[in-house]
Order: structure tokens, then sequence, then C-alpha cells
């Protein structure tokens, strides 16, 4: 029994969520929430749902439908904060409806999850509570970083631990949770989605040095040219004379020549696999499911996807 | 026995929600709150508990501090989205700390009050979803209205109602809610939240053309600047011919002349008493009491308050 069903039915609750008689909100919301992305996070939750033993996957539905609006709302006020005109192959909301409007648009997708968790209990809320904090408090952190020029790697780890594997680690908690699994299950299903997010940041981060526009859907190396570092980068500052000077000089293929040449690429797809692996670990501890394989699945996906 | 205690233990609060250890969310949290404002959402929210019979106010300051708390952060992104650098006679967030740090703060700010929210019940959460969808709504159609020059006092009153008088309805109830109050009571409270509303903001639009930077710690008519409407402006553009060419001037005194000799501000100030006054009938149905006694003069201190 997979979980298509429960899937189409995010869309559904999603489309439903930002429905507004004020067009811009809902046309913004509906155009960033069309423009696709991989829907791990709600995937994250079902499956969980169903590992810690739930019956009714639908049941969660709309827990995963939460996670997924709160990422999205996140995504709308950071490309504001960027300037980022393109996400997901398509313009962002700010560069199609203007910053003003893509502030409010992502105020509303926020706002509009509340009503979605309205109906959850005191520790349901009380988890998406602090993991939405982390996720400002990560946010924050990662715009200081590069203000400040002072990120290290133990603050890149904690800035994506932040912003990242946050939301990944409440999803699957949430849907242990939902199902009532025992303590022990909810634990390891925490545990399997922080390092599930650990794994999908910095490969994500490392995939901004070396992919193509084409298959990420924005433009290369975005993230290096606004000063963001990655683990492959931070790895090359740490070990190589004169790596800051290449890392600024903007020059892809030199760029690139240090990050092969000083391993610091290796490094970090290294750090990757850690992460997948403890991840996949913690799941060891519950009872073997369809679930089960697919959050394997899942962790293994992260360090290998391409986009 | 008055409700000095439970304001103080509001801003106590207040403080301790928004602490982080990513120190400009907190610092650029605690500049706002402590630039104080009247903190009437509050008092409206422990007000209402009282007058619906609960006896420990300290129990409503939870809900009382996530009120206020929302109300804040939705002007530290309103004031980004109007570029305003004056609010409460200090700098504002994004004039002190810039856009990026100001979006992120306003994010935080409404976020922490998820934890406050998070022990009550279904209820008391979907009245404050319901609460933010509005305001965000409201704020939303005033930015469009400023685009798209097609305000009618209908719109303008709509706008109000959804972006301010949700608010102080929203507390009115919550208060009468988690007093246990009748639904009688509740729906008397909410009625008055409203009124005051309506009238609160019709009075703060109409000062913001007739009062002094002084007075109202931001500058003389910016809202006019902007473009942004109000009843006044309204009355006169429907009644007197050349209305337009005299807004549009932008020169204080030939502004000043037209809202007086057209009648506009009377009319107005009419309209906020109006509300104020239906106001004051929904209490009329609810026994007397010390709190009674205090929200009616709130309804009282909307329409005469000269800051």
């Amino acid at each position: 029994m997979g979980i298509g069903k429960q899937l189409a039915e995010v869309e559904e609750t999603l489309e439903k969520a930002v429905a507004s008689d004020v067009e811009p909100l809902s046309k913004a919301s509906k155009h960033i929430i069309r423009g696709g992305g991989k829907r791990l996070r709600p995937r994250v939750v079902l499956l969980s749902y169903l590992a810690a033993g739930g019956r009714d996957a639908s049941s969660a539905v709309s827990l995963a439908a939460a996670v997924e609006l709160l990422h999205t709302a996140s995504l709308v006020h950071d490309d504001i904060n960027d300037q980022s005109d393109m996400r997901r192959g398509r313009a962002t909301v700010n560069a199609q409806w203007g910053d003003r409007v893509a502030l409010l648009a992502g105020d509303f997708m926020f706002i509009r999850l509340l009503s979605l968790i309205a109906p959850f209990g005191r520790r349901v809320i009380q988890t998406l509570a602090d993991c939405c904090t982390a996720i400002v408090e990560g946010e924050t952190l990662q715009m200081l970083g590069v203000t400040h020029d002072e990120m290290t790697e133990e603050l890149y780890l904690n800035t994506i631990r932040l912003k990242t594997a946050s939301l990944f680690s409440a999803g699957a908690e949430l849907g242990g949770m939902l199902a009532e699994g025992t303590e022990q299950q909810i634990a390891a299903l925490r545990s399997y989605g922080v390092n599930l997010g650990m794994a999908f940041q910095i490969r994500d981060d490392t995939l901004d040095l070396v992919g193509k526009r084409e298959a990420l859907g924005k433009p290369v190396a975005l993230d290096l040219e606004q000063g963001k570092m990655s683990l492959a980068t931070l790895f090359a500052l740490r070990t190589s004379e004169g790596a800051k000077e290449v890392l600024s000089s903007k020059n892809p293929a030199q760029v690139m020549d240090l990050l092969q040449q000083s391993g610091a690429l290796e490094y970090a797809m290294q750090r990757a696999r850690d992460y997948s692996n403890w991840g996949k670990d913690a799941l060891s501890t519950m009872p073997p499911s369809q679930a089960i394989a697919e959050l394997t699945e899942l962790a293994d996906f992260a360090v290998r996807r391409d986009r």
C-alpha cells in the first residue's frame, strides 16, 4: 500500500488552504505550490505515520500539508531576502508580483497553516512551534553568516540543522505522534528526520556549486555569488591557501578546480552520506515494513539525486 | 480589582516570548515591543475575560500577550512594505536593522505566538487562525487599494474590518471563551470588539490627516502621501469637485481646508462615534461590573484620544 492517494490529497489540501477572496494572495500561493518540488516533507510525514503503525494515512494528510505549507512560506520569504528571481524553473513570487505582495503571500501561507493544525493537540502544535522558531533562527543565522563573513563548519552545520533539518525532524516526529507510536519509535523517527534533513541540505548546497542551471532550475552557483557557504567551500577555505581569492573570483572553472583538487567536494559528499547512513541506522530499530523501506529509499535518494 | 498586575505580566510574557540565542531577532523584537503602544488589545482580552465572569485574570495573560505579539508582528511587516522609518516616536525595525532582518523578525514574532497558544484548545486556535487570515487579507487589500486607485467607502470599511477590527474582535471573544462565558456573552464581546476596532481605526486614519508629528510619533499625513485612504478623504472625493487635485497636491494647508469645509472630517468622526456607540450597546446586554465599565471607557477613549 503506497501513499500515492494521500499525496494527491495533500495537493488538494494545499490548494484549499490558500483559497482567498483576495486574489493576489491565492494566485501567488498557488503559483509557488503548483511549481512542484519533490514533496519530500509530506512524504516523510505520511511514511513516518505508517512506519509507527498508523492505519489510516489519510488522517495524516493535513499535517503533511501543514509541513509543506510552512516550507513553502519560508521559501517565499527567503526569495525576497535573497532577491532570487527563479525557483524550480519558474519566476519567484517576488519576481512576478513584487516584494510587497510576496511578503504578504508568505505571511498568508504561514498563517493558513494555523487552520490546518488547530484540530490537533498541544504536543503537535508545540512541536511545530519549536520547528518554526528553528527555521527562522536558522535563516537569520545564514543571513548573518553572509554579512559577517565569519561562517565556520560548526556554525554551518548548526544553521542547516535549524533551517532545514528541524522541519524534516518535526515532520517525522509528527507522523509518529499521530500514529500513537511508542516514545522510542517517535525518537527514532525524529533522529531519522534530522539526519535526512542534514544529508539533504549538505547535498543541496554542494549541488549548487556543481549543478547545472537546467538540472536545478535556479542559476548555477547563485549561493556562491551571494557569499553563502557550503561544507565544500568551508573545507577548501580551511585546507587550501589562496582559496579565498579563488572563491571570490566567481570564476566557475577555477572554483570547480579548487573544489575538486582540494578534495572539498568529496569531503562534503562523504559528510552527506554519513548523515544519510545515520538516518537509516535510526530506522533499523523499528519493525520492518514497506514504509520503512520507502523512508530508507528517501535517505538514499537524498544523497544520490541530481535535482 | 484592576488589571495592572496582569498588564505587567503581559510585558514579561512578551519579553520572554521573543528571547532567542540569535541576537538580532530578540533585539529587534524587544525594540518594537519596548516602544510601547497603548496595549489596547491585551486590555481588551483581560477585561473581556473578567466581564464574562472569569475569576483569575492571570490565566488570560498568555492569550493577551499572543494577541499583542500578533499585532506587533504585523506592524513590523507593515513598516517594511510602507517603507516607514518612524513608529511610536522611534526608528522602525526596518530603519534600524534593514528590511531583511525586519522580515525575519516579523516572522519570528508571529511564530513565537504559536508557543503561547499551543496549550489552548481548538476553538481558541481556530479563532486566532481566522483573525490572522483576516489581518493579512486586509493588509493586502489596503496595498492593492493604493495600487489600483479604486478604493470606495465600502472597500475601506471592509479593509479596516479585516486588518484592524478582526483582532479586537478575536481578542474580546478569546477573553470570553477563556472565562467560559455563555455563547450570548461571547457574541456580545465579539460585537463589542469589532465595533471598538472600527472606531479606533477610523479615528486613527483621521488623526493621520490632522495630527501632529509630535503627538502621533509618525510623520504627518504619511498615509496620505502614500495614497492611503480614510473615510474623510473618501467623503471629500465623493462630495467635492476638485478634491482629487487638492489631495494629490499634498499641500497640508489646502488639504485641511478641503476636509474641514466639505464636512469630511466631521463625517469621519461621526462614523467613528457611531461604531463606538454600537460597541457600548453590545456591552449593555452583559451584567454590569468594573470590567464592563473599563471596556466602555476604552470605547470612549477610542474616539477621544489624540494619540
